[in-house]
Parts: structure tokens; C-alpha cells; sequence
């Protein structure tokens, strides 16, 4: 066991504040100060040609980062990412669809239940917890007739990345469209939306964007919008036709989170002055990598229970402490958030974010800690 | 006509900056100092019990602002009113109930849009724009078997406050369950859910609570609670059923706009160190009452439309100009917002707030801008 430590950092509880908390989850994560500026400012008054322009450039912005098709359209609907996802479903998708969907965690378990809720036929690849996507889970439906294929890029729960070209080929052999849970992963991994022929693909304002959550973004593809005209959508909240007639004038059909909306279009400006997407990716890519270098060099009690990480995230097992006493040590302790799991995970999986606002010292902090916890034989 | 001003304001347009807009909107409004240094921390990861306890807090207060009946509960859904009007219809609401809708403006008219919507059979009270809710209104529909009544306490797009005792007396003689949109005139006007008999109340976080859009605030009376139980939700998304189940633990489904939420405990943490709703809403009455005598004495060019006040907004109709044009005017030469209308009130009404942060220092400066007008013309 090395008891070594990353210089200089003090641990001492007293240092523990809530609005110095470091956090490590996936969401809310930290934002720069040019973000949190905005929240300290009064919201304004949105009916008007100034917000309009801020509306528009968040769409040219969000389409540009996510290689979006020619002629697609962006959405900001004023709901949790899962409300995106639903959104996606109720609005393109219809009782006479036959859909795959991939399940491999919580969030493709949502998939399943919505589709379920929606009447939408489908079948369900399980893929089990923490392993890759694989050719040989998709080749028995090949020719099937299937006409829709929703799938997390990243299953934020077990911090699995999807192969997307796999994914892709697949609909394009099938002529199936696809729904991209890009959530977690935007901003993180590449995406190429208009290569991978995406039809819709959602992300929230609280994950890679590092905003507040209160947002999700959507865009919708040419083969989208064709679906959203058919469709009759049961919702009139998120209902896509009057969302998408509003923005092309830069508004919403209902008030939208304006403040938010605001914060997002200082952080896709930040994001394009500092070179784009690829700067951003490789950003988190960096962290992640540092991470993980980090939990291997202290020789940590903790297995990375994935087959394809992001680098959004990376999940751990601890393999002699529960996951969840892990979390509420270091918050109650240490002024850190990791990010918990639930459900049967609980226990057994804890995960460490690398977006929002974070550095190596921040992680040199985390690590500091797991060494401190591990000499009081905690883990 | 006269010229005098309200002394030593300067009114010169080299001053105007957005930052420092003045908002007499009736949402989103100005916000207090200390929501507002909530809205530049970083946002906190939300699983924990210290959110939890946060949110415990918000219902507590919130169903003693609005005197909800014992063992009533209160969600936060992350959705604009709007979105909460529907959440309320499509959660309580079936094909078995026959409701009656009282439209006398654009809110009426999205009540009557979203029974239709969902299938729930009704018969609409239309009251002619600007006009009060009268006895003669409701007692055709005596004892014709109406199982729901849905209605604006304030139809905010016209400013008419209605009249509560007349619609609760009809619904108790009736036994109709009340549906409430109270979005822009909770603490604002006296309400008392528990003595009026009302079913669901509805509001959001951008009017008298003076925070970010973002949220929409029920509180769900026991009767609510029954019916939400026997209902079948089309949408996930905005399933009571799922919101309720989490809010019992101080959580919700989804990540909600956690940076809201917490702008909402300390705006309703200050009202209540204030006094509580009353005093809040005789703070507005004030303003309200302020602003309506200055546009008398200084004999202004316009007419309140509203035949029945609520103290959140003073309606106006200029006789001798477009109030679109003024909205504009007002808005780019002497950085303040009125609310303007839409559709074909458009260029006939404009509105005065009176919700959020605002002095009488306030309001003198939009007095001298409009003598500003009259002297240039302009009105």
C-alpha cells in the first residue's frame, strides 16, 4: 500500500463549506464564471428581438459542435434531459414503428419504459452491465423490418460508450431512424451527427454544457422534422411542431427557463473561442485520462467496471467499502461529490465525472482523499 | 396637459444597458439580492438530503402561503405554467368528467385548447375580454351535472381578476373539482385554497416568487390526490403519480432546475421572515395602488381595460397610440420593459406589473418616461 499523497493540499474538515464543494458527479456539474455571472443578473424580459438573436445563435452554435445535417433544426425545450427523451419518442415516433432499443442500464431501461407508455412496438437488446455493443447483438435483426433504433451513446449508469459506427451501420442497412441519448457523452466524445445519419439526437444543459439544469436541447434532422409533421403528439407541453414553429422566429411556445437559456449561450461562446467541440473533447479526454492514471499509479481498491468508457465519466467498483458509503464519506468528509448510483448499483458502483469546470488539482484533491480514507482503513 | 416630472430622474438613453433594464413585466421579474447570489454559486449535486431537506422546506412554505388544506402535497415540476396547466389536466382530468372553462382571455383559451386536447368533455364560459365574472355567468350551469371547473384567478393576458367566492360557492353547490391557475396572482391577491374548496393550484417561480422561469409550483388537495391515483397519465414526463411518490422523500424523478429551486427556498424563506403572503401581497398592493394613482394625476393617455383588478398588473389600452409601439418605445429609448400583448391585443393593450423587486422610485421613472412621450408626441 503507498501512503504517498499529491503535495500540498489540505484535507482538514473545517475547510468543508457547501458552496465550495468540489463536484466530481455527472450532473449538475461546475460552471465557469462566465456562466455563473449570468446567473447572479436579473432575467430579462424574453418576448423580444434580443432574446431571439441569442435563441438562433444557441441553435447555429449547438447544430455547428454536433456536425448537424443541412437543413436541421435545434429545440430548447424547457424539461429534464428525460423529458427530452420522451419528447423524442411521443413526437417521431408512432404505432407503426417496429423498434430496437438498446438496454444496457437505467437510462436505456427509460427507453424501454416510454416506448412501452407510447404504444410503440419494439424489441429490446439487453446488453448486460458494463460491456460493449457488439456486432453480434445486432446481426440477428438484420432484415427484420425494424424502422427505429433508439440508443444511449453513453449509458451514463454503468459508464459505457456505444460504438456508434456499429449503431449506424446497422440503421443504414435497415433504413432505420435513429434516436441518439447524447446526454452525458456531447461535448465529451466525438459526434458526427450527419455522418452517423442521427435523426434526433438530445442532450441537457447540465452536463457537458455546464450549465444549470433546466434544459434540453434536441436537434431534428431533416428525416425528423418529416416525422414530427405526422405525427400527433399527446402532449401539447412538448409537443415539437409548436416548438419548432416558435424558434424559427428564436422564441418558445411557452416561457421558457430564460435565464438558463442565456447561460448556455455564454458557454457555447466560450466553447467556440476556444476552438470548438474537438477542444472541448479533448479537454475532458485530458482529465480523464489524468484520473484514471491517478487511480492506477495509488493503486486504489477500485476496478473500472467498464468496457467502453467515455470520457465523460468513469465508473469504479470498490472492491472493500460499499460504493454508497464511499459517496457519503467524501461528501460529509472531504467537501466532494462522486456521483452515486442507484437502484442495485448502489452499492457496488460509484462514478467520477470529468465535465464542467474542473482541473488536475481538483482531481489531485479527490485522489488525496480515496489515499487518506484508505490509511484510516475506510477502504 | 400637464408637464411636470417626478423629480431629479434621469431619463437619457446613454444610460440604458441592458444589465440595468427595468422590468415591469409580469414574468420574468426583477429578482431580490439574495435569490439572485444564489443564481451565481455553482449548482449542488441534488441526491443528497440537504436537497431533500430543501425541498421538504419549499412545500411546507409554499402550502402555508396559500393556506392548503391538511394533508394536501406540493410538486415542483421543472416546466413552464403553462406546462403545469396541462400536467394538472392530465393528471386529474378523464374522458368520465364533464368540466366547465372559463375563457376570458389567452389562459382560458389554453385551458379550453388542452381539454380538447386530452379528450375531457367541456362546456366553455366565455367572458368578454376585460369583464368580470358575474353570477349571471354561472347559474345556467346549476345542477346540470358538471364534475370539474377549471378557471384563471387572474387572466393575466387582460388583467381581469375573477371572482373566487362566486366560482368555490358554484363548485361546492355542484360538487366540482376546482382547478386554479393562480401562475400570476398567488401572493399577489388573497388565496385561500382550504376555505375555497380548490382542487389543484397551480403557479411558477417567474411571477410573485420573483425567481428564474424554470418551475412550476401544485399544491394537490386530498380530492386531487384521489383522483391523480385513479388516473392514467399519457406523459412520463409530467406523471403526478411519479413526482408525488419522489417529493415524499424531498425528490423528484428527474433533475430538476435545482438552481430554481433553491432561488425559490430563499424568496420564500424571505417572504415568510417578511411576514408571510399578507404582507407580500399588501407590498404589491401598494405598488399596484401607486402606480394607478400616478397615471391619473399625470392624466395620462391611457384607460385600465379591467373591470376587476388583481394587484399584479394594471391593464392599459393608449388611446392615442399602438401599445406594441410604446412597448418598443419604452423598451429601446429609456431601457425599461412593459409587457406587451399578443395576437390581436397587440397593438390596443399593454400591461404594467407589478410582481418582483420593485420601488415607487421604480414606477416614477416609467411615469416620466410616458410624460416623456406626451411631450414628444409620441402619445
Amino acid at each position: 500500500m503507498t501512503t504517498k499523497r499529491i503535495g500540498g493540499i489540505d484535507l482538514s474538515v473545517s475547510l468543508i463549506n457547501t458552496k465550495f464543494m468540489l463536484n466530481f458527479t455527472v450532473g449538475p456539474v461546475q460552471s465557469s464564471d462566465a456562466v455563473r455571472a449570468i446567473g447572479a443578473e436579473q432575467v430579462p424580459y424574453f418576448r423580444t428581438e434580443e432574446f431571439s438573436e441569442l435563441m438562433l445563435e444557441n441553435e447555429r452554435l449547438l447544430k455547428k459542435f454536433a456536425n448537424a445535417p443541412n437543413d436541421s433544426k435545434a429545440v430548447f425545450m424547457t424539461c429534464s434531459g428525460s423529458g427530452g427523451m420522451e419528447t423524442a419518442i411521443m413526437n417521431c415516433l408512432t404505432k407503426d414503428d417496429k423498434a430496437l432499443v438498446i438496454n444496457g442500464g437505467s437510462f436505456g431501461e427509460r427507453f424501454v419504459e416510454l416506448l412501452s407508455l407510447h404504444g410503440i412496438p419494439f424489441t429490446e437488446i439487453k446488453i448486460e452491465r458494463g460491456k460493449a455493443l457488439k456486432p453480434k447483438h445486432l446481426t440477428p435483426f438484420d432484415g427484420k423490418g425494424y424502422t427505429a433504433f433508439l440508443v444511449q451513446k453513453h449509458e451514463t449508469s454503468t459508464g459505457v460508450h456505444y460504438d456508434m459506427d456499429l449503431v449506424s451501420e446497422f440503421c443504414k442497412r435497415n433504413g432505420c431512424f435513429m434516436i441518439v441519448d447524447t446526454i452525458s457523452s456531447f461535448l465529451c466524445d466525438p459526434f458526427d451527427m450527419a455522418a452517423l445519419g442521427v435523426g434526433v439526437m438530445i442532450t441537457g444543459s447540465q452536463k457537458a454544457l455546464a450549465c444549470p439544469p433546466g434544459v434540453a436541447l434536441m436537434i431534428l434532422a431533416p428525416s425528423a422534422l418529416i416525422r414530427i409533421k405526422k405525427t400527433k403528439c399527446c402532449c401539447q407541453y412538448l409537443d415539437l411542431k409548436l416548438a419548432l414553429k416558435n424558434q424559427e422566429r428564436g422564441q418558445t411556445p411557452w416561457t421558457p427557463a430564460v435565464g438558463i437559456l442565456r447561460q448556455i449561450n455564454a458557454r457555447l461562446k466560450e466553447i467556440d473561442s476556444m476552438g470548438g467541440a474537438e477542444t472541448e473533447i479533448s479537454r475532458t479526454s485530458h482529465l480523464a485520462s489524468y484520473f484514471r492514471a491517478r487511480i492506477k499509479e495509488f493503486d486504489l481498491p477500485f476496478e473500472i467496471i467498464s468496457e467502453s468508457l467515455s470520457n465523460a465519466v468513469t465508473p469504479l467498483h470498490p472492491t472493500t467499502q460499499s460504493a454508497y458509503e464511499i459517496f457519503l464519506k467524501i461528501k460529509n468528509e472531504y467537501g466532494m461529490w462522486v456521483c452515486p448510483n442507484g437502484g442495485d448499483l448502489r452499492d457496488s458502483v460509484f462514478r467520477v465525472g470529468h465535465i464542467g469546470c474542473l482541473t488536475e488539482a481538483d482531481y489531485d484533491r479527490l485522489i488525496n482523499a480515496f489515499v487518506d480514507l484508505r490509511e484510516k482503513s475506510f477502504i
